[in-house]
């Protein structure tokens, strides 16, 4: 069995949701190079995080001004073309704005498996998302945040529980579970614990939180869950905030610091954290599953564990079937 | 990106089927010489609205002097020659009674999309309709009412649900999603809710309703589904009454009095109301998308609107897909 | 059967809950010598509506003066110890800040059903709500408005479907079913057919909504539901605004200019609009149960209603039990 | 086993519906002590038949008049407490006016089986509809017209299919087989090869039809149903219109002459027709079951029989559950 | 546009089959000369209703003098040719035994377009069956009875459901659509939903019932279908009993009593019944489209029709196409 | 409003129970004498853990000198006199071995709220459990470990969830919710939900896990629920190892190095982490319920809070009542 590598991308949003997908092809394709076999990017990484917008907003009104932002933003957006409302992906061919299919292709001549953070348009509403692309199969699923911070809920939508589902898939020969919590979704106990009911063993965890704090969640969720933990922020000055967003007048200043790291299912950290550059962190492992069942021996919270006390803990999540019946 | 002009056109049936199609010509000629791009027609435009009749029909008997009229009106009642008796149109090769391909042959000539109300004949049943005429692919689609009001009930039957289907179009280079709801359809708010789910941008709302009220509905709606509402009725007087109803006594007395009016998705009124004589509505949209998106930043009921809460408001329409599998 | 008057209250919000809820029993004790049987208070009149508040929150961070501005506004929000995590009402003797006895008292003392709009605080989360409060049986019912709008989402929570049951009473010995919708709620088709569904006959809007537009929702809502409908707002000027929010500098500026009105279930407005001043609007019903029914003859979206398709528009609500089985 | 008396009552609405409900009470007696086990009472029988009426409405408007005229007809209307909105019969305790509660009490105390013609009101909508009436287990079963005819249509509203279930019951020790067809339902097939593929024995046709060529078609379904059909009329004069309608000025004038048939499963009249008077007719089958199999050796088209060419042809009513699966 | 006149022929069946064509060649010209311009011929006329035969069979065995007797049957009845073997018509030239031809001569001679019951052979099997000749168009259409009835099932054979397919043509210069449903199938109510769902406007009823409840049946299909009903049946006596038939020994006595009759689309005979004799029954109608159209206007369960409730009672037929998709 | 003092005491057992006491006592009152109001000890201080023991125990069998320092073990176990199986605290007069009063005269003699570790014995069973002792009211609380860790599986049995009821309190005049997770509780996600479903303030997390990364878990915990977190572990070295342990032979080598700290409800670490020796860390709040609600602004996922999406998320715990019935 070859081993598995993973890796996280510190890098920002480019100008336009064009240059971002060149950008996300290079980033790729040069780990590709250095062996990687899955890739994680930052929350919005494409569409961009509008950090320090405010869109016109107060209590009781709107500006027309914001409303102009909005739509600048809104443009910038990925139409993947998913006709279920819940988001939970039917995508009819020709569908969308092409950014699906560009994905599958990087995907698939990297060979590279893709998880990335995004801002999904449908309609005229936002939501924060992540997908993900298997280099064989294609598109095989995606999160829409359930619930946004602060001003976030200004402009991104509130996603349904039913892209909670895990995904499963073979990446280097290995068996994985992939399950994703975006930014402020890991303090939600509920949402972590319906991943680990699934067996996620790699969990990923797209954020835009800065925060030197962000790293000790990151240990913590690994040593509640017993899994691999990818934590993955952007790194973005002054000169690469998104075109919608009012530029500072510091030349060089440092608006996401980053913090990017890759924690093993004992909590201990294993690569990073990434602060205050650009750049990649890969981590290499021999044995997923050793890994994780060698952890859970005396942890276990996963759906029928040890550790879970099943029997006077129950959790319902509204269209996610858990297997409880 | 050019421009795109939208109108309604607020006239009277004419004495016949086929005096009113010329008419229609010359009013959508006129039209397109104006630079209009889309028009509608009033509801039974063609056809005519039977405004006062009663058909001789009480609770329990109808005489033979109302089966007279009735058939009188079902004479010039329009027979697309449709074969599917859901109405979602499936139309053979010369089948129906030619109106079909006039109206196609306008809207080529004149470039202009065609919305026109009308009523249906299909067997010995009438269904009150609107149809969709693109000026390159022709017939597009087809809406039936689904409930008839009050005395209409005597001679309109029930529409299926299915042709609430949304029409997706390109229109003077920009693309636009029409659905119609034909006069008190227009408060059915699961029927209008199935219209948002689709991403209707334009919403056309042909009408016999003369209510000042009626303009507040309108303007509701703009708001609720962010979208271009246009409300379109016929102007008629005592001479332009169809032939098959009593001519009241008084010359020139106004029996429809019209009250046509486009308004925004922020709920203004562009144009119109028009009331007291016939005319047209025009009004011209820059950018189609960018004003629905606007308007969509703080209030979007669609399909994945974000305030829709569709993970607890369900909504099922038998026949009509909306996505949710 | 003596005739029922309702009321609207006008008024803003007071400088601390304790002088709120003096003014609330003054307007109330004034009005139950009008006559009046049922008044309405506007959007978050207990508690206070935050206009022009951005809480030093922006995409990415929050301040901590922010926070503070957060925590004056929490404490003048309404404890009304209801140990339901849905909100929909479980009160043990002596739980909240004696809030609740203290509107109970009022209405048992003026013989007036009070409907509330307030801000409820629980744990550290506000929700926008509504209280309903028979002056026999105290406190019947309570919304918890189940979407926010633009910055409200900042600081009030989304609240529960289950909220949207409506309240069947006896007042002034006729019976009323009463629901209510507050603010854009009222732009949300799929609740408001929520309750419909229940057979609503009186509509209860608190807003905090300024323009002019909302009068034309006010009369569709009405036509639509064929039910009395009462929109109340504050007056609020530069002196009345909250102690948190920040003053401005144009003494008796108008903040809140009102708006509040009545509509019949034809559509007509029978009292106000009220705009600029604060005050109370009276309207007296002879008999409710009459007026509602005449005006289902030709529309009723009820549950069971003759214009409803229920056979095809199927609207299920999580948690909230319209009845289908 | 004893034989079964079925019997029409053929008699018309009172002028109030509690004195409607003592007439319906001193018939059934009266029936009982003949010896009737079952016994149908006309269609509307309770609320009554607005025969002759417009209810103020033409196309295009109702009058104010009109609406009058609805509420007195609405208040006239019995309400069953049914908050099923299918009509399928959910009855909470205490729920309706207690007519319910009344027709189970006559039914429990005269051990007669009630099938009552009535119209029931729901919110403002009222449905014709009929109710079966076990004197053991009570109320078992309703239909609700699912399209009524002319201008019923202004003033009755679309029933659900699912009301098309059939009721078991065992009736003087035989078991029976109950479906019912309200006036021109009967010249519905799909409608009635729905009963007949629940195995109906006896069809219930309650009417306001009036003319002779009525017979020919309670004939005809008995002969192709191969089941008893028991067809039921009032018998209304000038004095006994409801008070709602407005009197004619021929004293004494008949305005619904009856023609209440009972036909046997080989098409012939067994009792009846009962024309221009009021009054009862009975008929006693010794052996039901009997009576239905020998006339179904050579004509069976319930949903497996001979002749039913199931294998070709397929009937599906939506909402209501044939066995096909 | 002319009148149009249908008529009925109550007459035997000849001693052979050749016999049979000359008395139907010289009952068509004498109708063409009274102006005739459909005729419709008896269940069975060609080839012969072998009406009181049991052909040797008992349940277990057949006798040989039986088998003869088919033998004899066999070669009366027709052989048209068809080499498809649905019966949908499939006519090479020059196959069968001429009767085609004949027919086809026949109705080109005297412009009556024909629709004569007949018994078709195809290799061993015998279908009871009925064609329509257009004098100009020649052989359009053929029906080949469903379900056969008690004995008749001994020697026909079960037809298939694809030549219910109605017959459109064009006759006096109207427009005309018929369908044809033999004796029993007149029971199916699925059978005869399909031939309204296309519109049927002549409803042709060849029968070998001579019961007087026939007439009820007839009445009803033609209030049922709004369309004219046509019944017609054989008058015979001992004596013209077909050849292979044992002759009863009373002279003159009357074996099928006839009882054929034409119905409205009300419902009223408008001839006949004609009981105990041979003859012909002829009725003219002045417009066929408006006297459908007239019933039409409150009772159509057409395809499409206001009072079939389409969206909740589907039927399908294996093999027929009702347009439904 | 005076200022609320915590503190926690990072001291070892001592070597038998009653001089364990004495110990603590002597810790409180120092605490007090420095203004402590609160004071938490470490898990199994009463009693003891049982570091580094096998208790002669492997998978099929015990030894004899396992039992033997079983017994022993047990000896010094507390004993309070609980007649309640689910150690929920029903507690007689005089029941237990004085442990309970003493700890109800220390904390009234101090002042001081006691938060305790400790080992209970209740018959031959051992429980890992924590009481809450008011100075005013005496014991009002006291959980059992609900699942226990690797080894102490084999002496500790497995607690009721009844017990983790949160306590509510008033402390130095401020008021307070308690509630504690013991060890790897800590690492429940849906056991630390249950806690902040009641709106913990106050979140305890006596420990005896000595690993760098329990300093992630503490700041984790605090982040996500908004709360004071306490972490207490024992300072331990060879010398102060229970007397039913064998010592190792390193004079003064740490067993234990302790890694107490506190942190505040935005995750920030306010005393500590206490390293490697014995002490005590205090920290004083102005205002908890400010400090709380500052931030709970942005994330609250107790039982109503606006970030738990409790729609979705339902949570049941066996035993515990979360309110939501």
């Amino acid at each position: 069995m070859p081993p598995l590598t993973l890796s996280i991308a510190q890098y920002p949003t480019g100008p336009t949701l064009a240059a971002t997908l060149i950008s996300l092809d290079e980033i790729t394709t040069a780990a590709s190079l250095s062996g990687v076999n899955l890739i994680l990017f930052p929350e919005a990484f494409l569409g961009g995080y509008p950090r320090t917008c405010g869109f016109g907003a107060v209590v009781g009104s709107r500006t027309s001004e914001g409303r102009d932002q909005y739509y600048e933003y809104w443009k910038q957006a990925v139409d993947l073309g998913d006709s279920c409302p819940d988001g939970t992906g039917v995508y009819h061919a020709g569908a969308g704005d092409g950014t699906r299919e560009t994905l599958e292709a990087i995907a698939a001549k990297t060979g590279v498996f893709l998880v990335v953070g995004l801002v999904e348009k449908t309609g005229g509403t936002l939501y924060c998302g992540c997908i993900f692309v298997d280099p064989v199969r294609g598109v095989v699923g995606k999160r829409r945040k359930v619930m946004p911070t602060g001003t976030e809920r200004v402009v991104w939508g509130v996603g349904s529980p039913k892209t909670l589902k895990a995904i499963e898939a073979t990446i280097a020969g290995q068996k994985v579970v992939l399950g994703a919590a975006i930014c402020w979704e890991n303090y939600m106990p509920l949402l972590r614990a319906s991943l680990y009911a699934q067996g996620v063993s790699i969990y990923l965890a797209p954020t835009a939180d800065v925060r030197e704090s962000w790293i000790s969640t990151l240990r913590h969720i690994a040593m509640e869950g017993r899994c691999y933990v990818l934590g993955c922020n952007q790194f973005v000055t002054n000169e690469t905030l998104p075109l919608y967003v009012a530029q500072g007048d510091k030349p060089g200043e440092i608006v996401s610091s980053g913090g990017s790291a890759i924690v093993d299912p004992l909590g201990e950290i294993v690569a990073g954290p990434l602060w205050r550059k650009e750049g990649r962190l890969d981590v290499t492992i021999e044995d997923l599953e050793k890994s994780v069942v060698r952890g859970k021996m005396d942890m276990d919270v996963g759906a029928a564990g040890h550790y879970a006390r099943g029997d006077v803990f129950r959790l319902h999540v509204e269209g996610l079937d858990l297997g409880r019946g």
